[in-house]
């Protein structure tokens, strides 16, 4: 959290030695600013003696937009040959521009309130254009917070009209991220794939453990100790994609089913807030099915 | 959480053999049906060779409302005898009647989102008969949710006035626990001795660590690796009235005092959370500047 | 952990009212000065209308030795036809009776120097009659303590012959409980059930995720961002058995597989002395595939 | 944790653009392999309009040892020019050689048992040039594992002779690092003096809540909901230095002054061997009274 307005460049590109040098070298050149930055070298590649043995490099640098003598598209232009050179996957985004949130809630209320309040404070620094719903029952509350609700029943026979008119809408308000706040419909692999690392989804178990529905319940029926939510990028694959953040909280034998469901609410919402921060503030990077979060 | 109408007992007493046997008796006798207890005896008193050097016993049980022959005005008639005998401080509630509780609040949200949020979902099955602020900016939010606000301001020339209007609209509402959820003013000692055990604080320290004010800003300048909040209930003492609950969140160098601030709300929305749920459920005895909490 | 010497009373019997009232009115009777209890209904049970549907019931108490007019023959005596009357499974325990634990270990340090560092001061106030290994890693080690050690082999041709020797060395010791302290070796079905309850092995994940060999390599392939490890008891299904405790650490993506091994050590001697202490001080209940801990 | 040899360089210099341009350049320029880096400005100083209002720069940056065509000495050399203009202050070390650590200790076990066995499995992978103790408690067990004991008793009338006893051998075994794992004497403040960020202690606190004697019982008198510990460099100030670590354990109301020495020897030990581990690594810069740790 700088008070300046900043650039965040991310990029991931085979290891070699003097990467660092060259990126920062490049902003040096400019004379930029530096404010914060963060690399990891994917540790699994050993022994690394060659280029093709090499593994990935992973970095976020964030720069002060006002010690830079040009912006964002020159920057693009300019840096675009270093990128090559280092065979880069990389983009950089601006802290002035706001991304584009929409919520996708069902009946619970937790995570939609602990977002709302957090986007009221300025806290989440972001636009939410609307929010969809396949129940009306937040319309009121939504509304009057000035945010568009868009109420999309789902159910066996609409499917696929339901889940194409939610894509037309999140399209049509220019959405960037699109969150599952407790929405309690599975998307359709189409939706899943033309949104890559862009859906982002909290699950309300430990992940691996407990995947699917009710997972509480399981989570009784086994007798665990401690309950957890995970926040991952959705994927086809239900509740496998990768894992941007987790926690748990410690329950014991006099807990029933239904009060854990009451105590997961809050690692719920809190995990979801701490992963949706990550991704929105461009720190998590994706590598497979795995993910370089850098704090 | 029962799904059954209940009567909840608490008590302390003089510790000495028997007790538990009085107290389960007279309820058995009744045919009553005891859905949970709880008890503990002050560790401190040792050895208990007479009845003067014992130390204090303490009670929480729970009974079928349906079990028992009768209600709770004969059951305090009834129980009296016993209570007399065991020299016992005891009361006895019905889960069928909600506790009503006023919240006060400044500028910050989050404990207010975070508390209407359970009130809406009946997570916290309570009556909300007011909430009172020093400042109007949450007017439109809490008359949206249908409770009615008060503006009550509060400076340097009009304090006294001030909580005597805070006291008079919280003694018309009938208010059993007042919630400082992040008011930012110190409650009069008139005030606190008015409502001893009913007016509950959250502190954004871990107490007693950083007592007074900006306490993140305190655990900034002192380079701490965990930052905590602690509910507490307010007595005339600032930040000093008994402990009902506490946690921490780790932070690290990179973090400033904002960013403390930031991590901090979750904290403080929780553990109020959980304190404000524990006091309800009069699961929280107090024993000097003590509190013992039967979770 | 009580100066007085005291016994400990455990039962699970079918739910109905009367039973604390019958079973401290039983102790109250003789005087019997009750130090700490516990209760605990099977929440699942519901609604109650008859004794049929009735649940379980759960109890622990620790009674003064010094309060009571007869020592534990008697007190068996006298309580079975209350015992019987409740239908209950119980039993009772002397603290001045040393547990005799019998520790199995392979060639990993961490949890054996954590047990025998708690067994030296007296923490864990407990005889180790021996220690058993598949390697003779440690004999040195566990000697210069005063301990037997017995290095038992065990290969793929050896199999039953070693675990006869196992179960014949703690039959010969009058092992009360064995401990799986990183044991590598996976004990044969009839040894488990020979054992019901009586042996406790700490598993390197946080259970039901990754069950099985190398968990910690599952986890850094699946990219969870908190490792975990858990406390059992031992049946025949392989990390199945009944969970006693758990917990977890944070790790996060510059983690390898081999930092998690090291900050799992952390977890796993943490987790294993919590339980089995719950364990020794007869607080661990076992209720299907479940368990009870009061802790 | 790399398998490889390698130099770790940690610096830290006035806040400025280019200075991770110039350190990563210069180890380009020698075709240097980065493993590992990490960097830090100080986040308080803002605006950063000219050189004097900067702030201050920390980095930590690991080189495999064979990508460099030269060693330490040479290394030093050569980058001595670019340190000065930056107005360096760093240091270069060598994972090849071992840190060399006295452990002081008293009557208690926990943290000596859990660091010698992490060092017997070379997950503390240093030097024990010898154990002190004012007691002779440890001597067999210490022994044992081949480390030589020193006995210096400390009283009210030997403190200066003890003290300097103590410093004779620090210095005759030349070591590097002195831990105090509960030791419970208090250095002189000419000890702190002279070894400024090596001495480290664990205190039994969460700092800088219950400073000095007895933090346990004085938690115990305030009724606080969890307890912790802090790691932190011994100054001159008793409990007063940076903090590297701290963690905490939850308690409640049942649990005794003696139950919390007993949790606590968990968190204790925990916390001591994790920031030992970040301090042997490199990893802890110190700014002032607060620390940097690059985990």
């Amino acid at each position: 959290m700088h008070p300046h307005r900043f650039f965040t460049l991310t990029a991931s590109c085979p290891d070699r030695s003097g990467i660092i040098a060259r990126v920062a070298g490049f902003i040096a050149e400019h004379r930029g600013w530096i404010l914060e930055s963060s690399y990891h070298a994917d540790a699994a590649v050993e022994p690394v003696a060659t280029r093709d043995e090499a593994g990935r490099y992973y970095m976020r640098i964030e720069i002060r937009a006002d010690s830079l003598p040009f912006h964002l598209a020159e920057f693009r232009e300019r840096f675009r040959p270093v990128a090559e050179e280092l065979e880069m996957t990389w983009k950089i985004t601006d802290s002035a521009v706001k991304k584009r949130v929409v919520l996708l809630v069902s009946k619970q209320e937790h995570c939609l309130y602990d977002l709302l309040a957090r986007w009221q404070s300025k806290e989440l620094d972001i636009e939410i254009p609307c929010i969809i719903s396949n129940h009306d029952t937040f319309r009121g509350f939504v509304e009057w917070h000035g945010i568009p609700f868009h109420h999309v029943p789902v159910d066996a026979s609409n499917k696929a009209a339901a889940f194409a008119e939610i894509r037309r809408i999140f399209d049509e308000v220019r959405g960037d991220t699109m969150v599952l706040a407790r929405y309690m419909q599975i998307l359709p692999p189409e939706l899943c794939a033309a949104y890559p690392g862009r859906v982002l989804n909290i699950h309300h178990s430990f992940l691996p453990s407990f995947v699917g529905a009710r997972p509480y319940h399981q989570a009784y029926q086994r007798g665990v100790k401690l309950i957890g939510a995970t926040c991952h990028y959705v994927t086809a694959d239900l509740d496998q994609g990768p894992i941007i953040e987790q926690d748990v909280i410690r329950i014991d034998h006099s807990d029933s089913a239904d009060d854990m469901v009451r105590y997961g609410k809050d690692i719920e919402k809190a995990v979801l807030a701490r992963g949706l921060r990550y991704h929105l503030e461009d720190r998590v990077l994706v590598h497979g099915n795995k993910t370089i979060v850098f704090r």
